[in-house]
């Protein structure tokens, strides 16, 4: 199965409030990033220790730290404390087996949902966990693996020259969940180059075991890909919905963006689910249709030749009183026969459609 | 496949807010025409350069503006900082995989919806997008490709004297959307004809592969059309619970009753869409019956052959002590048997209806 | 296809708003009757002319208009003219390919739906549209077919003598809509015996290519009748919840139990629905069950005489050096073996459970 | 079929109003029962006459009558006059096609539902409408049929002492409901052992035409019974919603438990539906696992014997000029291919998991 | 049947209100173990009587009491009665066929729910109902079955050192729901194991009854489970909305990530459920294509020797007159024959890609 459905089982009976680690590990080592920006400059650093976080608490810059690689509890529990966020919210961050949702607090915002990792050379999808936690003049990042999903953005901060810069973290924060969503179209796309191949395959060539391998794969990749997309809807549904003061009024119509595109995605997924499913009918059909083809050519070959089978054997017994056998004109009068009969049965066959 | 389902992929990873035209390009060059009119006046004209809607802008006459064909992305961006569109608005007129919707702005309403592009010759179905800014005095339509949908909408405002013309910007808007709905009902008729034509074949004929192949393609049709058609009921809701000042309260009858077209149109679709799933099993029952036949044949032939060619075996035996071969009516009676042997087995299918 | 679901597409492309009758044409003549009745008296005539109408437009008295028959487009006209009814109505009055709605207007209530004409010698349904338009002291009653569909209301009215006389425009409305409703039982009785003949026929008999026929004709007339039939829920519920002050506040207990019926209907129609799709499954599976008998027969036949004639083929052979071919007790030995083997095989096959 | 859907289709075309008895006739003689209590006695008389139950109208007693038998029209139409009951009330009553629903009137409330008239020695479900007219110190039951359902509730009341008979006409509806839902529950365990004994039959044995009888009998019962009982929870849901003084605040808490119980009723029969089209999945795989198995049969042996055949044909014919025929080997060595053949067959064939 | 759906209809026509436990019995002897606890101190007990609970009743600290067994009613009437919980709610805590709910009474909270006992050494699933009732200070479990479910919980409290024991009854209620909710995860691990297994046997070997069977039990695992499950995620949403001051506003968020795990939870088992009607498809599939092959062996068999059988027999024949028998390369030519047809019709079935 490539993707495994195990969930938090590992944690069933601990202590709820513990925090650990639930889920695989992407990543043995966690970086932490610090990009700092005002309208006017830009500071970028990788940090080896959370004090150095600190110092950017209180000033009216705006900071995103990105956290890759969630081994490193303590990390997440000294930014935990350092920020008063929520327990339960920490606890949230490290259980990798989180469904996408929203969750407002008193002076942040959670919000947890999935991140592709398509790989590069063939049709398979995996999937990290990424959590934003938005404060007032802060965005963390938590991100199971190390990976380059964010460098176009960083890049557009460098050269944004004020626009970008200018605005605040709720932006930033649109910003980060527009190149998390954007990023499943690459999947879509791919998925709809394999479906179009599995079509064009299905209607021209004979149906076999290995078709119905790649149907049955396509259909749990979707089904796994769904479950990881749908919520998303909700999930910008209800920021959208947020009254917290924390996101400003004209990056609503940013995050109706990313909501209409969402739905895209999901209503592209259940597109493609309907296509499989016929696909799936289309195979049995075939199926089904060339076995008639078999059973037509057993049937004339079989209904042809045993009637003449059955002649020849009675002129092959041996009674001692058989008056044909010494006939003159028998033999070739049963070669006659031997030529109407198949002619006979063609043309019944034919008039069946069954040549 | 006909309507390919490649989403923005394009524009992954690109600084959300940049313009540039996303999708397959239906129309190298762009055409702009500009209609003026008042109750007693009309204007058309093709317009060169976009200096000459300004003038326009600020008379109390209503002005429609339709771009045709969308590679030129600096037309759409002037008008856009002309009229002060948000540049969001602007991206999704560029970008052709947009889902239906309806969204109110301060001071104008956006639209966006796909029109059919139905073929002569043939029963396949293309797509354009088409989106229309409403403003006070001023209604653009921005149109993936040059044809005439619009013709008879313009020959009913040159010859209209008067009613028509007497109305805003929002009549229009409003017989815009009538025409590009009730083009669907064209190519329902053909779906209609398809489907009657593929039934009878179903119900007449030998079940082959190529009447499957018709089921997927019109299968795959319908999903394709409910996926484009499908929101603008949702679009049509929106826009009637719409309270901006932009809409005059006397046109919402008229808005209502294109709503209930988009409606019909829907519940057409998904009409055709039971129908067809109805078809698959018939015809999955069909070839099913099919084989029952073909078995049935082969059985009759199988039983009554094989039984007698064993008995032509057994004297057809060189054993020297036979009796029966040296007995004078061994033949006849065992062409007795030859016939008596068939005709109860014949009897027997005959009971169980084989016959 | 016994229910053509051709669209009004002739009219794509005409301007809204312009009058013309579209649809088949069911009644070349139009036929318009005027009932005018108060507690203590009754008028019925054949109107000729519309200016008949006027007279009765200041009166207090209820007066009914029955126009059967839409070709004649004038009439429409006139009566919308001299009655201020919406040009929308009067257009969705003409154009028969409505779906059932109700509409509330400052000083009337337009409601359409489909009526049924069912056939008296074969199940076969057809359907009619029917507009109400209901004012102050007036209902209109336009049909497209010339029956006695209120033939009992009009006795009822005739035979009242004051109850059903004294009630308003409204609770005649109530009266028009409950025979309309009503007559879908009698729909209902039939396919019920339709079914009921069909499946006793699926579950006693042999499956035939006819009852697939049957099915799948049964199947798209419930398409069908669901189709015209589920919009009147939603009418009726919308009516329920009309605040016009057209309809008396008494009335709504009546329109309430209309409202119970509709929805009586359409949930007996779902659960035909249901009940047929069940009766495919059966007859998919009767014909793999009825193979599969076929198949064992074949099985049975073939298995038992092939090996026999294989042992007859042996000793049909000529080599000079056969030494069994000269002992005496060979062949009846052989007619031991050619005893047994069919022994063996039918019990092995009666314990497979084949015979 | 076991549950006729025949309509109320008997009644089209007359006046609506007009009291007559719709449906099957299950109890020819109608019984009218008398229960009259309060905290300290209680009364229980059989009624002879309307009259009788006059005199108890104005007390402070609780009063239930008990009319089973709904042929004799007048005693419905006397309770109603006297009691003021509305019109279409009393014909919802007579008209025993009746979807369960509530109804709240100024000075009555009004319940219709189906009980269960479950048969002793067979699975087979029938149904009567049972309708309650609750008042404010009456509670009138209308049934179909004179049977012992309401047994156990009167004995109830004769033993309870005070706190049974201390309550209002609300409680006592609240105890008739009970009733007529808990018997549903017997149901229930029926349809889960027919079931059970249902998928052991088709796990364990061969898959024959009866077993399909028996499926598709079983899911027409579950239709139907899913029909009368699914607008129950409709049904308790409007009640708990009902604001009418006639149902104590004290009360709700027991009809919510009414509410609960119907819910289980409908998820059990939905849960039964969903398990039994699971097993119509089962049968048709096991048939086609059947006949797989059939097929392998017969292609072993006519794969192994019909080569075999041939060879003995070679040597059965009579050229003069076939030099095996006088070797003296030929014979033992086309035995050693008799032997060869089929053992590699064999072999093959078991690598094929085919036999 | 694993999981007998068997209902109360044991207590139908009993009064409603008289307590006798309903259900199977699965633990003979009742124990009751009370918890008491402040910050500073913790007290454990086993109860022999109940009025050693009544001492706890009026003091400050928070007591938990765990009933395990339900057979002795007169524990559950004696609570009843100390602490005044409602009649309706003591028989629903004994009638263990109840649907998960959250009931709100003025001084106390009612939960119930299914608990899961998941056996060691198989996939089996089978349920316990848990009652829950959170008074002020006092919060009493009611389970059927004796066994380790809350252990981890109680060594917290021990452990705890005051955050856990500092806080009120309501936290314990959540850290008890959030066991029973997060024990199914447990279950969920066996479901993907037991399904993946499945899937890897049906895409790798052939399919057979049992892997038939195997499907089907899972199958009624899951609906058993969902039907057990789901209406928790009701039960969580209901005790968000309750404004009972019995919760403290603190714990509502801990409350609401219970509601997320049930959520999570009821998505894993829908997703198993869909996969799980995938792989039915898969196997249905799979049985026809092996069908199939098994067709195309008999066919290429019989085609071959069948026409060769028949060569041989018309040289087996014995008519006097049969001049090829004399010509001397006749026999060799026939060979030829023998060796040519099979590899013309070998050619045309590779062609046909049987082969």
């Amino acid at each position: 199965m490539t993707d495994s459905l195990s969930t938090a089982s590992g944690k069933t009976g601990l202590a709820p409030g513990s925090l650990i680690h639930v889920g695989e590990i992407l990543q043995p080592v966690t970086r932490v990033t610090l990009i700092d920006y005002t309208k006017d400059a830009m500071d970028e650093l990788e940090v080896q220790s959370i004090e150095e976080i600190r110092k950017y608490k209180d000033t009216d810059t705006v900071t995103w730290v990105i956290i890759e690689g969630l081994t490193d509890v303590s990390i997440v529990e000294r930014i935990g404390s350092l920020f008063g966020i929520h327990h339960l919210v920490l606890e949230d961050i490290l259980n990798t087996h989180q469904r996408a949702k929203f969750e407002e607090y008193e002076d942040h915002l959670f919000i947890v949902l999935k991140g592709l990792l398509s790989e590069q050379h063939r049709f398979r999808v995996a999937y990290e966990q990424i959590s934003l936690l938005v404060l007032k003049n802060f965005v963390f990042v938590f991100k199971e693996k190390k990976d380059e999903l964010f460098a176009p953005l960083i890049q557009r901060l460098r050269t944004s020259k004020g626009r970008f810069r200018s605005k605040g973290s709720d932006y930033l924060a649109y910003s980060i969940l527009d190149s998390i969503v954007d990023q499943n179209f690459v999947l879509l796309d791919r998925l709809d180059d394999e479906i179009t191949s599995l079509e064009e395959d299905l209607l021209v060539s004979e149906p076999t075991k290995i078709t119905l391998n790649r149907i049955q794969k396509l259909r749990r990749e979707i089904i796994s890909i769904r479950r990881h997309v749908a919520p998303v809807r909700e999930l910008m549904a209800e920021m959208l919905r947020c009254e917290s003061g924390l996101i400003h009024e004209n990056t609503f119509i940013y995050l109706r963006d990313v909501f209409d595109h969402a739905i895209r995605v999901i209503e592209s997924i259940e597109l493609y689910r309907d296509i499989l499913t016929g696909l799936l009918d289309i195979y049995v059909s075939s199926v089904s249709n060339k076995m008639n083809q078999v059973m037509k050519v057993l049937t004339v070959f079989a209904s042809i030749f045993i009637p003449l089978t059955f002649l020849t054997g009675i002129y092959g017994m041996n009674f001692e009183f058989m008056p044909e056998l010494k006939w003159k004109w028998a033999y070739p009068l049963l070669w006659g026969l031997f030529i109407t009969i198949p002619l006979v049965l063609l043309v019944y066959f034919r008039r069946k459609k069954w040549l």
